[in-house]
């Protein structure tokens, strides 16, 4: 396949980016910036460029077979006191990728929304696709426009997608820059010695899932040619907690954390029911959460002295963005 | 109350106009430009100006208890062809007009969103508040996507507001500059003897509240100081063909229809459930159909000679659109 990967210099972009160039397939990336923690990826063809210049956008989508959207201009905490740039730099960013989409007659396009926002509080547990969507933060609110337009294109103008509605999405690459992330977050604080601020008592219970496992669903999903929207997480819950606790044994390290107010954007729990992937492509996750967290953690030993891109490290790690997907890459 | 009715020349907010001057409260209209047929109201503060200066904007509700928000820039046909209209001039707007009421102080805001789109395909006949939110094309997308976000500042910013979602709305003041809601357009062809072409072959089947009785329950809630979501609607399903037989019947003229092909944005059936706010605010519909239609009428007849803005009228009448609250005031 001709693929596009719009963020593929972002978390999760860029390990889709190695799933795809490891099966063969040809991969353009399109991206405000180069990685921030390694050089091009061989074979890969690098566009970069502001997303606003809708000509050379346009552009860069030429000729692909499928298009993966895996940019966000905003994570769940930054959309709250942002909501403008949600809907402008994600909402009608998107609306005017799938009108570009459609001028170019490309039809497959892969998206990644959110399973950690876009239910709201669960009414079942574990949450299936069919859950009602009832988002509590802006964040939420635009993920679910956004999938409302795809779905919508694809009952009139003939686009082939597939939505992926991940849990917090944790691993590699992720939380050098000073997101909020709670699983970079731990880890982090645990390299460095630091004490962790956690909105709430750690009682809130999340879906995690590694980014590898995600990267290969996206793949699957896209080589596949089906069309639908998916869950795509671990399907077990784990208290934040019980996180620390992880993240304590796999580091050797333990942590001094300081327990905060909770937040209205935080849901008390979420946990995805992906049987629909499993039936569909014969999706199951592979890294187990202990065996994730090691991996994870060696990475971040093994560049803690590389230099990074500087930004501002919020007081507080926060759980609806932890190991959301958010990549570090914006529209 | 001190009131402020954003879209007071329109449609629905000249009705809510004339019903709160009649109540004895105090109104400011904001608007775009006067009302087409008729002068200023009595008793009446007129602001005309451009929604997009926001300095401006936020003058016009300064000392307000409540605001009305009856503003469109697009309709159900309309949003599908820009849906960028949608996302800045509805979306954008009104998120825009949450922070100013915030930075101003006013908690009481009565918004007019869509019985008829958000619910998109009903899975339940009369369809309860409660009905998963699916709409099916841009307007109703963005509908949603703003009853949330004023979920979202009533959670977490102290806004005490009213969503109605009313019915297919109807009656005088509406359908005079071409837009092509369906009652009016079916009048209006009786009134000239023009035939009127149909998307689809009349089954389609919907719920036609008379406008005085939302502009009824908008001020009983704004009155009330109750906050909610609530349908408005007659609970009764009328076919298009039925609908055409009632105003030959009431005009005394039979009509030519031009049948055609069904549209995507349009479901096959509407008809809401409104127990919600008959058991909360005592409100029930007082004005039958065939009552609500031969008034409808007369006012097409008495004001047949009176000059209107021009306005491109479409090929066809829509059930989407037709009576829907659309104003003709735009953000």
């Amino acid at each position: 396949m001709r693929c596009v990967v719009l963020g593929g210099c972002g978390f999760i972009g860029s390990h889709v980016v190695d799933r795809l160039v490891g099966a063969g397939h040809s991969v353009r990336v399109v991206s405000r910036r180069p990685e921030a923690l390694r050089g091009p990826v061989k074979g890969v063809e690098y566009r970069f460029l502001d997303y606003g210049n809708r000509a050379s956008f346009a552009a860069t989508i030429a000729g692909a077979d499928v298009v993966f959207h895996m940019i966000s201009a905003t994570t769940p905490a930054s959309g709250d006191q942002n909501p403008m740039l949600d809907i402008e730099g994600n909402l009608a960013a998107t609306v005017g990728l799938l009108d570009l989409m459609e001028q170019a007659g490309i039809r497959r396009l892969v998206y990644v929304s959110s399973g950690g926002v876009v239910y709201g509080t669960p009414q079942e547990l574990p949450i299936p696709e069919t859950h009602p969507l009832r988002p509590i933060n802006s964040y939420g609110i635009v993920k679910v426009a956004i999938e409302s337009y795809i779905d919508l294109s694809a009952r009139t103008k003939g686009l082939m997608p597939v939505i992926l509605r991940p849990a917090n999405v944790y691993g590699t690459r992720l939380g050098r820059e000073g997101h909020e992330f709670l699983v970079s977050r731990l880890l982090r604080s645990a390299l460095l010695g630091q004490p962790v601020s956690i909105w709430g008592d750690g009682s809130i219970v999340r879906d995690y899932l590694h980014v590898n496992d995600l990267a290969r669903l996206a793949v699957l999903a896209a080589e596949s040619g089906i069309t639908g929207t998916f869950n795509a997480g671990s399907g077990t819950g784990v208290s934040v907690r019980a996180l620390i606790d992880l993240v304590s044994e796999v580091s050797g390290r333990s942590l001094v954390v300081d327990y905060g107010s909770p937040r209205a954007c935080d849901v008390p729990v979420s946990i995805l029911d992906c049987t629909r992937a499993r039936d569909v492509f014969g999706w199951m996750p592979e890294v187990a959460l202990r065996e994730g967290l090691a991996q994870t953690w060696a990475w971040h030993l093994a560049t803690r002295n590389e230099t990074t891109l500087p930004g501002a490290i919020p007081d507080r790690a926060s759980v609806t963005a932890s190991g959301d997907h958010i990549p570090s890459d914006a529209l």
